[in-house]
């Protein structure tokens, strides 16, 4: 295989492990171009004038928008680059909107982990994430749980 | 307000009604779409040599992008359509892999809904989000609860 993973093992996530992601703008671009791929063109994510007699006053993110960059920021931590197997389970409390402009991170806490009889070669870590803008303000709290490799003999 | 809401208010999602979605193919298109927007690079979506090894045996899509499309094929069925106030929570196993040019589509059920005593024109409802694929096998069940407008006097 010419790729070579470089990110964590299950072995190496360790009950406890707090990882921070770098931050992202989340622009009008970004939006509509998930509106697009989506196809969720709700108006409060694309209607200026039907968002300003909303809930929020204007114009926000979609939260799906919000969750998918949120899986980006923490690929860019590096952790997970060719040892992640699968996305297995997901929770996520949308706490507050996220509006354009606005620049997001996350805290990624391993909350658990189990072995997997069945799979001796695989493992589940799950994840406590929890997302901010740039005012420290909680976005969502979210749950992952992923399938990782274990360490392969001699890695 | 120039936009006419056309979904459904609180009052006319009865629990145990179910609404079918029309289909989606997801296309290799859309994950490298999803995956520039996302930034999850993760190869298992975009490195066809590397997946051929990996658990799936070939490419397979973000699971957050079949979320992602899914609300999409909820609005296509135009019972959210300016009703919609905010998605409050969502939790989701991922079961299948979608493979490029599979079709996917979901059944919503309203497994439950509460009145808000704080928010009188507001109401939550919750949906058990079922998304199979041309199999009609189950991709990912999923559970969502929506913040609805309830519906105003005269409408």
């Amino acid at each position: 295989m010419a790729f070579k993973a470089t990110g964590w093992y299950w072995e190496e996530f360790q009950i406890g492990h707090v990882q921070d992601s770098e931050e992202r703008v989340i622009t009008k671009d970004d939006v509509d171009a998930f509106a697009r791929l989506s196809e969720d063109t709700n108006p409060l994510h694309l209607d200026e004038e039907y968002a300003k007699e909303g809930p929020f006053g204007k114009l926000v993110a979609h939260g799906m928008l919000i969750l998918s960059a949120t899986t980006g920021l923490t690929c860019r931590t590096g952790r997970f680059r060719g040892t992640t197997l699968a996305f297995v389970n997901l929770t996520s409390r949308f706490i507050r909107p996220v509006y354009f402009g606005d620049r997001i991170r996350c805290r990624m806490k391993v909350s658990d982990k189990k072995e997997d009889p069945k799979r001796p070669g695989q493992g589940l870590v799950m994840f406590d994430v929890r997302i901010r803008n740039q005012d420290d303000e909680l976005i969502a709290q979210s749950d992952w749980t992923l399938l990782m490799k274990r360490k392969p003999a001699g890695a």
